[in-house]
């Protein structure tokens, strides 16, 4: 039986596409949560008490391989909790979250914390360094211990009704966007000055040929998100670039391709 | 025994004062706590997932008393884990964290979630949509449920070397500072054209008679914290008011006794 929410009918729907939409590509829940974690170094782990209750905590992490690396001292309760029980979770949350909260992207690991040894423990150790300059004030002290979470587990929360899980094997051969957390300038730009591109591409590439505006919400490497104005109401759509793009550098030349085909449509 | 780090021995040591600082008071641990809980509406909540380890996930909340409200989807997993077991913790951080993340203020609260009934129900639910408009397209689903979190543990962390905890007593009895989140302009205007005020506080009243620059960092409804530069090192240390304020439009006046007992000194 699929799930779905238990709509009490009242709820604002979001109207459909009314023609195809022309390239839907973007990355994948995989991707989506290697450049959440590649975004920030700060999230919150939850560990276990010594009474077996969950204890949710600021930290601050590394990547070693996409394996988030965090730095604890043995004073601090969380700490002491992974010394007792290795599971642990850590939520990570995009930088500069929308307004709507719930609206950005998060994501959840799990797994378990292991104290690496030899080569991977001053693998770990200049991981979490690199990512946490501060850290070389404390990442001595002998009550500090460098543990390394070994994914087993991974949930993406892109915003509202986008969402999956990622094998752990998948988590660790993806690589973070190039693009999302640099486009926000270009994405800026897009909406400023090129109103109008924005939404012949949502008429003519995204579906809606109804729309009446449409602003761009992100870029990726393989598209853009466009949220649309109809009179049908408000629906979020893609346009997929004619290729995938690696560097923002090449942003513009792809959106100025997906401008022109969508007026030659 | 006293718990400290166990120094390797090179780390950077911080200079004592030479004089008396004149008043330290500041926010208790539990006032410390209801600041950081009171200036945002997200959070990381821990909670059991079905085998019993943790599970770390973000969500939004409300405040009915200084207990945090949440409404979260029985299709996600942190609701299957609330229903299947009330054991929960948050962590919250404060908003516009500092470069250094783990200087800035986050705290713990960790108890059981239950359902508020009666007329509690309908106050956490007004309280959640409250601090979280966007609620309302979702809060009456039937999936969704809003759950009270009893505090039962508080732990604070206000940055390096300040931490503490507080007795849920104290946490439910204390109120937000009322300064601390909005005083950023007025922290600005201070560091940029009142800098030689602030060192004359910190020479006269803070114990750091041997400063050569201070920089404010925090302002709440006691006093300042000020980073001293002395050519000994670089210390915080605290400046209080004469007497607490209550409100945002009393930080200048305040400041302006401070620097005239300062410079009478």
């Amino acid at each position: 039986m699929p799930l779905d929410h238990g709509d009490p009918g009242d709820a604002p729907s979001t109207p459909p596409p009314l023609t195809a939409v022309l390239n839907e590509q973007r990355p994948s829940p995989a991707e989506e949560t290697r450049s959440v974690v590649a975004a920030t170094n700060t999230a919150t782990l939850a560990s276990l008490s010594g009474d077996g209750g969950p204890w949710a905590s600021f930290v601050t992490y590394g990547l070693l391989d996409g394996q988030p690396v965090l730095c604890v001292s043995r004073l601090a309760e969380h700490g002491r909790n992974l010394a007792g029980d290795p599971r642990a979770s850590l939520s990570i949350v995009t930088p500069d979250l929308p307004t709507d909260p719930l609206a950005g992207s998060r994501v959840t690991l799990a797994g378990r914390v292991e104290r690496p040894t030899g080569e991977e423990a001053a693998a770990a150790r200049e991981a979490h360094l690199a990512a946490v300059p501060s850290a070389k004030y404390y990442i001595d002290f002998s009550d500090f211990t460098v543990w390394v979470l070994r994914v087993e587990r991974v949930r993406w929360v892109g915003g509202y009704g986008r969402m999956d899980s990622a094998s752990s094997a998948d988590y660790a051969a993806a690589r973070p966007d190039p693009i999302v957390s640099v486009a926000g300038r270009a994405i800026t730009h897009l909406n400023d000055d090129h109103a109008d591109a924005l939404l012949d591409m949502a008429k003519a590439r995204g579906g809606y040929p109804d729309a009446t505006a449409a602003v761009c919400e992100r870029a990726d490497r393989y598209g853009l998100d466009l949220r649309v104005t109809t009179p049908r109401g408000i629906a979020v759509t893609r346009v997929g670039y004619v290729a995938p793009i690696d560097t923002i550098g090449e942003l513009r030349s792809a959106t100025v391709e997906l401008t022109r085909l969508s007026r030659e449509a």
